[in-house]
């Protein structure tokens, strides 16, 4: 059987994702850090301006909901797959590499994988951290020429944690000098901290110039790297029918950023490059795009249908939460956009702290802190390394002025409910839930992400002040009470 | 290769496990429910006047350390294991079942199982609720001789959300009345709520009185269960070389019980009886068991070395942290009575709150609550549902008295530090760790209780005010200075 998709060429996918990736290149506006080859994808893709992720952790979280279509709460792998967090997918969740093998597309991964369990994410042809080095792994790009490649650089992740030797972006790893190791088909751009562009998110000391400036360097390995890969892709006479999606995992790993539920923890850049659809390249849409449509957007590709089957119960179908981006290809108005939904439970397996967060008209955005107010924020061990960190640590106690948008104890302890006003606020400053002005939009946006969770069978719907129940006109939250004793502490 | 212990005729074990059973049999000084064949079982038995679970969760949590000898935290199943909350142990942990097999013991289990990967946990022969009803399985004793028999009964845990047709307790299954079944083997004893003896944790309320007379009708049929299987084991001329274990996974369902660190949840009942040793028969010891005794117990009826291995790292060999209660049985004085640890992590996902416990020379009991002071401590779908627990919660709403130990709000509301004089506070009402007479038990309870985190490897030993890094010398909490923040609220 041929489907029509194949009829019209549609061969190919290649899927590359950024590790920690934010907006640090030519096309998003940063003209310090040198991303040509990211640059020139981009000039031949539509560029989403407003992409997200669902969840803002590392790879797994992220990963299994961009390969699965479906939110942290709804796949079943809560936080990060690797070492003695250890959490996994529900083992009968349908990925996309099982149901593209299930339709004869042949699949393969080169890169970060860091999703579980195995069974469930097969791919045809795998070279990942879990049979190469994490740092090596994504470069070795020439193995393979298959129908749907995901190509998942580890760059620009933080290695202060694993392998603080090589620099806190890993930015020395392979830079030839004596120690470092050589790799062979990367020439390192160096950057002088006074010449980055901080984004409003990073306190503007010393600290953390520097510490961009060697996130740039690495950013720049990324963007060598994902040159190398659309040379291959070229060179295999495979640029004619091939889809190509450019995105990240999740924010950069900097305060406000990745684990974060604010927008430069969720917000990615994202970019899709088609053979066939070229009257859009090089432009820029403000529709919202969410990793969640990565699923439907490859499948809509391929022409093939989402299966029916439920995870847990008979009485819970799988419904995707996000659509295809492929209309937009052609078309500005051949998508709408949609509400943003996201779900973030942990991260590391101590950093339970499960936020739910809904944004309405790219302006009305609601976040839900299940732990709040008495838990602290987590910090992550690679970000609490970061010179930023150190450097804001130390400021604090120290009485010297943080040079950042916020107090660190505000950032450890958040309200319950945040409500921001994206276009009068864009820095999530003011949380306006208390405000007359905001109390009807309040209600509704707290309505559509409760009938969202229900939606997608949310373990978490009436947390953190209900028990969740079910009867038989469906599940229901029963009152804990224990709400206006938080106010006495 | 024949071992000593085969040599001496030690041939089988039978380790009984009531499901959130208490105390409520003779044995223990509870006249009023009726319990002979626990009592007879008792009486010739070393009975265990301080035994306790290292954690109170339901079947996971408490099954996975009683199976594998380690603490929550080190064997990685940090919670439920069923439904959407599939939390599993680390893959590699080596558990009874698997070092019994390997030594040439034949492995049975009937009952509740509720542990996995089903790959570290096999038994040669299984009947748990994978292949049976969940109610019903734990009856069916006459299937099987094995050597090693796991008998892991549902009664007496509560029925409130999974089944509550039949009952708070499930107290209504099976007991022939139309609609419930019919179990041929049981004999349904019914109990007046007057007649009960409440526990002081219990609300002396007519809702509780209820609900433990319910508990009662299945504690008798875990009793009548329990005689049905030591007649098995006559029948089968093996009373006279088997050892048989009784115990219960974690306390009962009631405030202050099951999911708690306070003793109603920790304590349960135990008593082993060995063929061989029969000078304490009917004795009482006061010697501190733990659930994580039973594996160095059994693996010592068999001499058998528990293997040398690690879970994660190399450099992290896995010790256990039980000891055999084997010699007690002939000498009072065969055992140290040494400190209690428990670890808990969460029940059903949504109940993340980690806490870690020490008591020493059963007088000082230290409870670390990571979450607290903000985040409310969590109640499970069953106990919320109980008419023990509405009826609390209904009372506080309304201003009518609890008839309890304490207010509703101390019980969601915990101090991060709780300490507890159990011989002038055995109710644990008093938190006296900012008493300056405690000031140094406090500080050396802290350290052990650290020391042993350390020793046992554990992911949250810096939580919740600390990052858990690691250098050359080994593992070190580097300080986040969220503390001071926290009275601010
Ligand atoms: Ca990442
Ligand atoms: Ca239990
Ligand atoms: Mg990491
Ligand atoms: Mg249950």
């Amino acid at each position: 059987e041929v489907s029509a998709a194949l009829l019209h060429g549609r061969r190919n996918v290649l899927l590359i994702i950024a590790d920690d990736g934010g907006f640090e290149m030519g096309v998003y506006g940063n003209n310090r850090c040198q991303t040509p080859h990211l640059d020139a994808l981009a000039a031949q893709s539509l560029v989403f301006s407003r992409a997200r992720t669902s969840v803002s952790s590392c790879s797994p979280s992220s990963r299994a909901a961009l390969l699965t279509g479906l939110p942290s709460h709804e796949n079943g792998l809560y936080g990060l797959h690797h070492d003695v967090h250890h959490y996994n997918s529900f083992e009968n969740v349908r990925s996309l590499p099982a149901i593209l093998r299930e339709n004869g597309i042949r699949t393969g991964i080169i890169g970060k994988k860091h999703v579980g369990p195995a069974s469930a994410y097969i791919f045809d042809y795998e070279q990942t951290e879990e049979n190469n080095s994490i740092m090596q792994v994504g470069r070795n790009i020439t193995r393979i020429k298959p129908f749907f490649l995901y190509v998942a650089f580890h760059d620009p992740h933080r290695c202060d944690h694993e392998n603080p030797f090589y620099g806190h972006f890993c930015d020395k790893f392979g830079n030839g000098e004596p120690g470092y190791g050589h790799i062979p088909d990367w020439t390192p751009v160096h950057y002088k901290p006074e010449d980055v562009l901080l984004p409003y998110f990073v306190p503007d000391t010393e600290a953390a110039r520097e510490d961009v400036a060697s996130q740039y360097t690495t950013i720049s390995r990324l963007d060598q790297g994902v040159g190398l890969v659309i040379e291959e892709i070229r060179k295999a006479s495979m640029a004619d029918d091939t889809l190509i999606i450019f995105s990240s995992d999740n924010g950069i790993s900097f305060p406000n950023g990745r684990t974060n539920m604010y927008e430069p923890g969720l917000a990615v850049p994202m970019f899709i490059k088609s053979p066939y659809d070229e009257s859009r390249r090089g432009e820029m849409t403000d529709i919202q795009a969410n990793l969640l449509d990565i699923v439907p957007t490859v499948l809509d590709w391929f022409d093939i249908d989402y299966p029916e089957y439920h995870i847990l119960k008979p009485s819970q179908p799988i419904k995707l939460t996000g659509k295809s981006l492929l209309p937009l290809l052609n078309d500005e108005k051949g998508v709408e956009s949609d509400t943003f939904f996201g779900s973030h439970i942990t991260h590391e397996i101590t950093m339970n702290y499960p936020m739910r967060a809904i944004i309405q008209e790219e302006r009305y955005k609601l976040i839900h802190n299940l732990n709040a107010p008495g838990t602290p924020f987590p910090i992550d061990q690679d970000f609490y390394l970061s010179p930023t960190f150190l450097d804001m640590l130390n400021r604090t106690l120290n009485g010297r002025p943080l040079r950042w948008i916020k107090e660190l104890k505000d950032y450890y302890f958040r309200e319950e409910w945040e409500m921001f006003d994206l276009k009068t606020d864009p820095k999530e400053c003011v949380n306006v839930h208390r405000k007359k002005k905001y109390k009807e939009k309040f209600s509704e946006l707290k309505e559509k992400l409760f009938q969202w969770q229900k939606s997608t069978y949310d373990p978490w719907l009436c947390a953190p002040h209900g028990v969740l129940l079910e009867n038989a006109e469906g599940p229901f939250c029963a009152p804990l009470h224990n709400r206006k004793y938080i106010k006495e502490l």
